[in-house]
């Protein structure tokens, strides 16, 4: 029976697992990876501390944080598949619904396996599975990933400074990237596939009136393209409009803001979630609505996604976790 | 006028502080000096990426990311000593009153003074002003910091291994500080000056029960002693009992667990403060109740004080002033 399993590796599994280690706390971690979102990013200029680091040198740090304490255990190269709470037997006919922002349902723990057949019983649960960025899955997004594809833009605007750019998507995730890169970009493609733009209407206003910034509606990108040397960077785009003309833009840089998926799956009968399917959370306890379990980062709703926040959230979980873990030890005993 | 004054230079002014030179918000950071409460540490072992680091040098890093940022104006050696809102006539006369969580009052503005002689008028404030531990104040504590003197018990716990440590404080505080040190020390004093120990019923009793620790009333610590040459540590501690007698107990540490002090004074009548006089926040966004002003770390209601979440929670605050600002622009254009 572990005290606690951190389901992900990224910047708040490795926060959650050295905290964790430090109280002691008989923990297990489950990662595929560590290293989180940002191991793509060729330049992480807002880790707070450091001016400059590759993203990959960055999950290795952290890597190497977490594997310098003792009495943390590891499962790397694998995912969780299952969670399912073992719950007294007479509180479980209410499985599944929870009601409120806590259960009334107080299992005394759950059961989590693996893909790589790991079945192991557990106290409590810190989910920081994080998220997905949608693609665009169109030829060369993937080859200019941290070359001048871009999934954050509060991270990476300034990196283009005085350079041409295309924002593709038009709600609120691509108005703000439009906001982040008007005082760095000379120039902004707004571009989205349908024929009117889906964020608010202020901001819409702000960003239509500003000089910078070209809305391109009814246009279907199709292509990226860049410089053909190994290492090159994006030069432009290619996008379809109404007519299926294909056109091309000179750019930069490409901002693909078409959504997020929460790596929630797994515990998507368990806990409330909100309409992104992100898991709603208390924000000062990381709670979930299912007691024993916790999240923090990318997969709850947490406003910002953002390394240094999901770092934070994640040890206040943990912390969290240690009272409850503590709280609780005298009812275990007497079970 | 400033769009943002930062009130604070600790890891959550310094993340801040960063975040907002990044999104161009005109900002000036206003500090006593760098780095926070973590300066007098000898070995911070869990700022996430870095093995262990000195608080000294932690700072440094900290004061040379900021200070690599463009645009960002640093008053360093300043203080805050006051700030009063600039409201619209009308509104006025209900200053000083917030009656919910998010205040009737939008006064367009708020004048800030310091101790250097600076006015200065911005749009928004985040208060990033942190806590300072309440001090035993008896010969040998300053002397020891660092050297067996401890005030962060989930930061040094670890420190003591198979140690004989004494926890000065019986309320939930001390108690906390006793468990952190249950998997680590030896053997555990806890001193408390009254007759009875404060903290919760339920802890209490797990912490009687087990034979490390040994709770001492009526216990008045009063003075810290070590080993002679400069660099030696923490060796005992004398106290006085209820007749008077002095008597000297033999410890590797000495766990100050007195209480905090929020440094909140400058905003106390303007937004909500707990009985404890840190600052009510929205742990969402990290608003007060003031609508312009902001609060992050220790200086607010946040349930951990570590520097990991000090920072993430002062980034959320900085981007959701960020969207404040940007929301904001086109009323202020019509005044």
């Amino acid at each position: 029976m572990h005290d606690l399993i951190i389901v992900g590796g990224g910047p708040a599994g490795v926060a959650a697992g050295i905290y964790a280690a430090r109280k002691k706390i008989k923990t297990l971690l489950v990662t595929d990876h560590f290293g989180g979102q940002s191991l793509i990013s060729a330049d992480v200029q807002n880790w707070i501390g450091i001016k400059s680091i590759s993203g990959y040198d960055l999950g290795k740090m952290m890597e190497e944080h977490l594997k310098a304490q003792e009495g943390i255990e590891i499962a790397e190269g694998d995912l969780v598949t299952k969670i399912s709470p073992t719950l007294p037997a007479e509180a479980s006919a209410k499985a599944g619904s929870p009601i409120g922002p806590i259960s009334p349902i107080s299992p005394i723990g759950f059961r989590v396996e693996t893909k790589n057949g790991k079945a192991l019983e557990t106290k409590t649960i810190l989910m920081v599975a994080g998220s997905r960025r949608r693609k665009l899955s169109v030829p060369g997004e993937d080859k200019f990933i941290g070359k001048g594809v871009v999934y954050c833009s509060t991270c990476d605007a300034p990196l283009f400074q005085d350079k041409v750019t295309a924002v593709i998507g038009g709600g609120n995730a691509g108005f703000e990237a439009v906001i982040d890169l008007l005082p760095y970009a000379k120039k902004i493609y707004l571009l989205e596939r349908s024929e009117r733009l889906k964020g608010d209407p202020l901001t819409q206003e702000k960003i239509k009136s500003n000089p910078k910034v070209e809305v391109i509606l009814n246009a279907k990108t199709t292509e990226i393209f860049g410089a053909p040397p190994a290492g090159g960077f994006v030069t432009g785009l290619k996008y379809m409009d109404l007519r299926s003309r294909y056109i091309e833009l000179k750019v930069d840089g490409v901002f693909v803001e078409i959504g997020e998926l929460p790596n929630s799956d797994v515990v998507k009968d368990l806990v409330q979630l909100n309409k992104a399917g992100e898991i709603i959370v208390d924000h000062k306890t990381q709670k979930t609505s299912q007691e024993g379990i916790w999240a923090a980062g990318d997969v709850c709703d947490v406003l910002y996604k953002q390394n240094n926040i999901s770092m934070g959230d994640a040890v206040k979980a943990v912390l969290n976790i240690y009272e409850y873990l503590n709280k609780s030890l005298p009812a275990q005993a007497g079970n």
